[in-house]
């Protein structure tokens, strides 16, 4: 399978993460073979969302981000939804986790407001990416390029819009995890 | 009264913003004599949330901002809620009415995540103000220059950070809203 012997980090906030966001992706992940590995502010159950605030399932948790580090994972997928990227963005933890990746060049997913992640981790200069599009200006603020597509992959970045982008985004997530490292992903100040 | 005559706009989402940073900041006002016009994206009931998720009450809508203008206002009152935030600074309509106050150096206040419309607007270049803290990085990108306090006031801009500063909050801005236009106030791009 694609993903055989992979390990992948997916982000899920206590609360406010986008259902489908968090479930697609893994479902696809594992389905070609990935180790998963589901990691939060704080010990389970995660209780999600969907349209942002009605209330979705709940969710358990495999590791917090004080007891992980980035070294064991070949790639990560943050999902949205306003509230669980707000407060996972709120995280100096969190955010160094998501910093690790692009510093050692491993792919990264990221969908709808997830994108708030990277611009706390300061890698977004030069980068093209797309976002939901609410947060679009603050992307830009933080040195990226928004486009407005379903799918964009930038060396080993892949970035949608929304749920309804999700079966483009799982697909180019799997082509990236199999591709492994990007030297150039690398994180730049 | 404090603020006889005056006419203050106050925003609401259609779901979303954070019902204590509307509900309190109205009724100050209301107590100190202006005439509040709620103003939202479509007409009512809006529905508001506690602690960003937990649903609370429905309120009525008096103007959409597509029938309404600025000059009719002395001030705007912007409450927070990350959802609610993210929705009207997601509208082009929402965003240009937040703007007019400050090209006629209007007073407005914003308190959590409702500064995200003055990143939109392009209002912060240079200015001083504080906000819930997960959204410092966006405001600083924005050209804001983010501190840490309960209430803060820059030339008829009050902002604060969460439903705690709202007595603080709410004081200064009856204050401000007293005193009027600030020359100062005006859009710099």
């Amino acid at each position: 399978m694609a993903l055989e012997n992979r390990s992948i980090a997916l982000l899920i906030a206590p609360r406010g993460t986008e259902e489908r966001e968090f479930v697609e992706p893994r479902q696809a992940l594992e389905q070609a073979g990935a180790n998963v590995t589901v990691i939060s502010l704080e010990t389970g159950p995660a209780h999600t969302n969907n349209n942002d605030l009605d209330p979705g399932n709940s969710y358990a948790v495999d590791e917090i981000f004080a007891n992980v580090s980035a070294d064991r994972f070949d790639g990560l997928v943050i999902p949205g939804g306003s509230v669980g990227a707000d407060k996972l963005r709120a995280s100096r933890d969190a955010v160094q986790f998501v910093r690790a990746f692009f510093e050692a060049g491993k792919p990264v997913g990221a969908i709808c407001h997830a994108p708030w992640l990277l611009v706390e981790a300061g890698v977004l200069k030069g980068r093209t990416i797309t976002s939901f599009p609410s947060i679009r200006t603050d992307i830009e603020n933080a040195g990226g390029n928004w486009v407005d597509e379903e799918v964009v992959v930038d060396k080993g970045l892949v970035t949608s819009r929304k749920p309804d982008d999700l079966p483009a985004f799982c697909a180019k997530l799997i082509e990236e995890f199999e591709e492994g490292r990007h030297s150039s992903q690398a994180a730049r100040d």
